[in-house]
């Protein structure tokens, strides 16, 4: 059977507001242009409002007072995110907890709340604990005395090394690489000594980590992403960083070890990050960005180094000219040559 | 027993055409410098056309017309590709299928062509379709629902998550992640509610994937790699995009979400592209090149943000060169302040 | 029972010189700030001596000569070196050889040497051979005719593919992908064709390799690390290059096909370095510089391109100014031609 709701019975679980039939059915959610009369869509931009009145879809989010053009409506103070609630509503199914299946390889003193699945080739390490409702995918490897939390999702080919702590709502991309040794040498004379990292890496609850994305362990404490923060693919933590809460990075950016990096901090893609520095809260850097020292809070910034992203603007759209700048430049050297010359003989 | 081949035998594998002996027995392929007469060598760039009068191989590749100093020569159009043809011949055997292999595990429902091999510690998931002669190495997971194509290679560790779909005769190196979830997220207030990624990422025939790359899965639809597009080592493509037929991307690119890539673009080492944008076909992009907007058809570019290729050169060969600049400037100021100040005098 | 040293015994560990009580027993480490009596702490930099006044430490390395300030003190040539090296002493146990455990997967004609620990969920190939000490965790693929030194560590789910060959005391970090296939295609007219890669990959000893880091196997012959050399995470190491000894690449590197990297050569975060050059002994480059040719030996580079790294400080500190240099030139330019037409009127 088909998992269909009533306009009031979604209304009422997105806490918003039916304009129209209540009764109307729905079972899923279209765009605009290609809804049908049982599905809900969405208009997040009013930009497109004039798309309601030749929608099919049998009921629109929109945010209040949103022009309805006669279509059923439940009003939302922020439409994205009822969509993106309803698309878990009706399209996200929470897996049945399958419990320790064949072929996953337990250490010894493995510790495992209600309801978890542990899928065929993951390997648990001695003195693990995993909370309540925690699946852990196919060639998952987490070493000894690792603790995951309650509700975090591990995806294939990922790796959390020894004494890390998961926090709950995790989820960690296939191939993340959580507690690798931070990159710490010291000169001997002849190479280089390596440094033991004895330190750990802690994720705390609703982290979010992307494919491949590495985050080393601290050399002697911690290396610590606070609540809420979300890495995208590729991304490099380096030892002892802390980064703040509900941070977002895009992929491949690179935050050198040490580094200090506030709340809400927004990074583009392939951002590096130099160490030990100090970003503030709320500092946005654009893609491909280099930040060589600390950032106050409150800005935006681009650039290699960075400048305020204003003034980036402006210089960026002066380097192609700089070949005709310079000719300019002896233009004006000879007029002035000239000048001075025309000047002396009189 | 040795694999020795006639020059006949290469010349018709080749579509070529011998000049000299065409009994002579090869039995692989060596540098101008290095070959001995059972060895056979090739001529790419004409520059090095001296070589052949010295070499000691039994025979060359080269382009018709060229001076043979007396040497057995197989005439091809293309001689490098013709040396990487006859790697294949000389070098590489197909392997033996092995069909499910120990400690392979299998989920429910799973569909085999002919001649696979599934090695040991591979994890298959349920309902998964695996065509003819394909190959899935150790330590692979592929989720629920996959299907992969025929011939198709899978090296080790890789990831393929649920109901992505692989072409055939595509390869995917260790550690690449196919279908990881888009980085998307709506601002709830107090932070990010994820958005479930419930699309799927499409590989066409013919696809290579690098090492430890990274393919998101569509938010709502397809990640889409059209036929024969070759990404190097930890690329990173984004949610949503869509890649064109024949395009080559060298190691570290990263692409963002929705971006749309034309067929024929080369896109160099590190190279940044902004989302929900359009790049033409036949267009080249130079290393670590940012592209910020859309790129019309056919041209070459390079810079952050890009440039025309030989505009990027002629202002790059001037940023060096910027402090100098303004102490030109300052020195015009002060002759031209003179200049003023003798003028008003008189 | 806790492990605790005189600090004769520590001297002696280090080749270092006791000042004070020779007897006191220390058992761990911990900085000036925070350390009690039976801890031993460090001095590295001269700027905090004062710090070692008020420290409560049992113990303080620094360096010959220091103020001691009435504390026992080891003296040591390297002060950094040495507490690198009792952090080894104090906290890091080398691991009760397993043997080969179960749930590991071993290939025909594998040959270990003495006290090898195999962890379950790793796979051995046929014709492996692994060095003694060495150990080999879970999820790690070795594939056929690879060879390991002794004493060499390989972490969870990193691949090594056929032929290559890791030298000893190597340590290789979570899903880092040895002898991935190069990245070289030759124009067939419609797409590409794959270019065999029928080389190998070689560590020699004392390597260490990053987190998902990528060295690709040479199309011919050897991508060849040398001795000492440490690569962070993310690293990208095309086919055919040689790369030097004790070389330091930092985080999410690219090193283009075929280049050849010296001695000692050290490479900020994201620097990207193109194909077919030689970078000579001793040279750094800073961060998400771009290397488009050959470098001498002994030099600091910065930049895309690169440029002397004294000379791109200065030419970055220009950059934010160019729109105000620009509208310098026009004033000059406008005082120019009205000086010019005052003087075509006199």
């Amino acid at each position: 059977m088909q998992n269909t709701k009533t306009l009031k019975e979604l209304a009422e679980y997105l806490a918003g507001t039916v304009r129209g039939d209540a009764t109307c059915r729905i079972n899923g959610l279209a765009p605009l242009e290609s809804a049908g009369a049982d599905k809900i869509s969405f208009l997040a931009n009013p930009k497109y409002a004039a798309k309601v009145a030749e929608t099919g879809a049998g009921a629109v989010l929109m945010a209040p007072g949103g022009e309805a053009y006669g279509r059923n409506v439940i009003e939302v103070a922020n439409p994205y995110l009822a969509f993106a609630k309803l698309l878990n509503l009706f399209y996200v199914r929470k897996p049945t907890p399958l419990g320790v299946m064949g072929q996953a390889c337990l250490g010894s003193n493995v510790t495992f709340g209600n309801d978890i699945t542990i899928h065929p080739g993951a390997i648990i390490g001695n003195n693990v604990t995993i909370g309540d409702r925690s699946v852990i995918h196919p060639g998952v490897v987490i070493y000894d005395s690792v603790t995951i939390g309650n509700d975090t999702l591990i995806h294939a080919n990922a790796v959390v090394r020894e004494r890390c702590r998961i926090g709950s709502r995790c989820v960690i991309q296939p191939g993340a690489v959580i507690g690798s040794d931070g990159f710490g040498y010291a000169p001997d004379g002849a190479g280089y000594y390596a440094i033991p990292q004895i330190g750990i890496v802690v994720l705390e609850d609703d982290v979010e980590i992307g494919a491949n994305t590495c985050i080393d362990r601290a050399a002697l404490e911690v290396t610590l992403i606070r609540r809420g923060t979300k890495l995208d693919n590729l991304v490099q933590i380096a030892h002892n960083c802390q980064i703040g809460e509900n941070c977002m990075m895009a992929s491949q950016v690179g935050i050198s070890g040490s580094a200090k990096v506030g709340n809400h901090v927004s990074l583009g893609g392939q951002v590096g990050v130099a160490g030990h520095l100090t970003i503030g809260d709320n500092v946005m850097i654009g893609a491909q960005s280099g930040v060589p020292n600390s950032v106050p809070a409150n800005g935006g910034y681009s650039g290699t180094p960075i400048m305020p992203h204003k003034d980036w603007l402006k210089a960026m759209a002066i380097i192609p000219r700089l070949p005709e700048l310079r000719k300019t430049i002896s233009a004006l050297e000879k007029r002035i040559t000239e000048l001075e010359a025309k000047r002396s003989e009189t």
